[in-house]
């Protein structure tokens, strides 16, 4: 094995591509240029073939991650676990605040000092917002974002991109609509911001109630991408690309009947399928709970269950770069 | 390391005696024939000379195994968990609900879908019976079940039978007597479904409101085993090759009186003991609540800490059998 | 791999220095010889080298932890299992009692007589003093404590120490203030307990209801170490080489005007710290509340961190020694 380094903040010393994502943090979709999105599909790509050809890699052998989870997330933390493991790397999973020191009321900034001393990254899931931001601003190892509040989750926007991409083989040109809950989805955010970078239109299909912030729909409209918004989905079935599907939370609506009245609309059934493009991709960031009936599942354009295995491939690729060994 | 697919329903194709097992799901100890069980045993077998000798080995390297645990079960999980490291594998470490995408209403197929996106094998615990059965049926990758509710234990079945086998040298000819509760205990089910399959005769010790379900009795008799039913462990300690203790559980009890009355006839004694055949085998799944004195513990013939290790070696077995390793 | 035995209660049959280790259970610093320290932090040391130089070695490829923490403990639990993982080990991680036979009213011996059915070494942190030894005394695999209630807390005096060593470069002729909480403290115990055996001279600063208790007051004395009291860290900020700051509980004082009369004194700030001397160590076991101003961080005599790394090399060293590969 090589001699190490601390790993951060010595960017520009390698000569290859890869310098742009050594030591960095992972913080938000909104730092990656399209050179360093370009780039790690690209990785992620390599990642997919790898463990599709031989499962796994001695990469990061050697390699620790303190996968730091203060709220419950099965998907999102397994993903990152398999993913250092598929590596080589070894994993301390530290979930839920009664394993925390947390309860002793340590801070975050003191908790991160505290697992740098034992792991090469961290991957951090928080309840509030900018939480991620604050603890890569105090470590000196790369952190990794796995979603703070309902602020972002840049390696589920990274994935959902990857998905359109390795789906329909470009995400120019494409028709993307988005639909559910928009105001409150942090996924939907993550991904609106990275389809900026590319030459896409949209829909966002919500009940007004949970309409898109007007801060990301301006970002939309000043990256110069057109925007449309509906409440009924019946209206984008036939043309869109991609149909991105959320969860409509009960929980939000004040009064249930307004519930009852929108909920219809956004469960995606095979009847509604048959109205779709022949080559498109229904997405979802799941958990689901009845946005898409089950009996859609074998339908060749689901692509959800493919989604969730490219969010490991994407999580190798930046795990793999952060430690500069992509 | 070589090529791979994705492991299941692909049977039929390699020429060796080990197809039976990989890419199969283990849920039910119904499901093995004569054969299957002296692979599996013989598999456990060399998997308990390999640990003695070297503790470890890379036949699983590369691969990982998702342990998820609806309800907690310290002994069976990590077993599971050191079978699956001491065949240089990884593990994804799934415990409790509030550690789970359950809490926001996911179905256990969609769990299932998800984890197999990052797993090569899914070991499942779930307080419902059945649910294993449900999570092969939806799973592309082999699931082992740890346990349904009051249905199946298979692997608790395996390392049992493992056991009398090892400790005794033979399981056809043998009395095996099986001591507690004997109506909610499905580790006593499992293995007396095993048994059916050897010459072996079977007593079943327990107080009347206990008593062995009358359709396991009856799968044992239509086996041509001869059956006998006790309520005092008395009546068997002298002849019995195997004693398998059960707890005695306080609480399935309406009256206490009657657990009061009933209780001391299932403490294992050192003094019931020697009346105990020299060569017999006194077992237990563990854990023990007062069914057997701590005394007992250095007697040579109190098996139950080989039991637990023995559990080890046919998870092992089973694991490596699946994933075609064997 | 070399073939294996047991590991315990085989000492004195390998010939060379590690064998006062080799097999051995850590549940006390009273255990230690001044030869043993000399030893465990010369590994220590090594380990410290191996990690800067290359992250990690294979030199416990194969071999198992059962990390099992009947309370919650972040740091002491994640630093044994990135421990365990840098020297090639894997780790099951058994934390919180809902995790656990516990529930089922299993008793310690047999869930510490189960775990080392499948584990080669296991690390114990229990509520109750003596749980560690009561552990000890049935496993036939070693036992590592990680804190026994108010008890001891061995790896934590050891990791102390190696601090104080990496920092000043011995431990003869150093004046070390213990500041806080000195009655519950067990950090503090510990440590006190180790520096015994050193050439040191002690001062005490702790509020008149948070004292040292006398047995261990008078160990000191009786061992030949001056040790001094007082309750105003002003007194000693000029002359101590090592400050060991805990925290100052609110919860333990009756009348909460007396701690908000005391709590001051116990704040290492910049300020207090422009008094101390130019090469001294500032250390702290963590989580802090309040006790260090964040502002001292940066000062390069601020040692906690550091001191949280060397845990990590310390319980490397146990590990590899207590299974004979150090």
């Amino acid at each position: 094995m090589a001699s190490r380094d601390s790993g951060k903040k010595i960017v520009g010393l390698a000569p290859d591509r890869h310098t742009s994502f050594y030591g960095r943090d992972i913080v938000s979709v909104k730092q990656f240029s399209p050179e360093d999105l370009a780039y790690i599909l690209g990785v992620a790509d390599e990642m997919r073939s790898l463990v599709k050809r031989v499962g796994a890699t001695d990469l990061l052998k050697g390699y620790i991650l303190a996968n730091l989870f203060y709220e419950p997330s099965t998907r999102t933390s397994s993903s990152f676990q398999a993913a250092m493991q598929r590596l080589g790397g070894a994993v301390i999973a530290i979930h839920g605040v009664q394993y925390s020191s947390v309860s002793k009321g340590e801070s975050l900034p003191d908790t991160i000092r505290t697992l740098e001393c034992y792991a090469d990254v961290i991957v951090l899931r928080h309840p509030e917002v900018g939480a991620s931001e604050v603890a890569a601003r105090y470590a000196s190892k790369p952190i990794i974002s796995a979603g703070d509040g309902i602020g972002e989750h840049p390696t589920q926007g990274l994935l959902d991109i990857y998905t359109i991409l390795s789906e329909l083989g470009t995400i120019d040109g494409l028709h993307v609509a988005m639909v559910g809950d928009l105001k409150h989805g942090r996924t939907v955010h993550s991904l609106a911001r990275l389809l900026r970078l590319y030459d896409i239109r949209l829909t966002f299909v919500s009940p007004d109630v949970l309409r898109l912030p007007a801060e990301i729909k301006q970002e939309m409209l000043e990256a110069g991408r057109p925007v449309t918004e509906t409440d009924r989905v019946e209206e984008i079935i036939g043309s869109a690309d991609v149909v991105y599907v959320t969860r409509v939370q009960k929980e939000r609506f004040a009064d249930l009947r307004e519930y009852e009245a929108v909920k219809d609309y956004y469960e995606i059934t095979p009847k509604l399928m048959a109205r779709a493009k022949d080559k498109m991709a229904l997405m979802h960031p799941l958990p689901r709970v009845g946005e898409i009936h089950y009996d859609v599942d074998d339908d060749p354009r689901a692509a959800y269950f493919r989604q969730m295995e490219n969010g490991m491939y994407i999580r190798m690729a930046l795990l793999a770069a952060v430690l500069g060994k992509a």
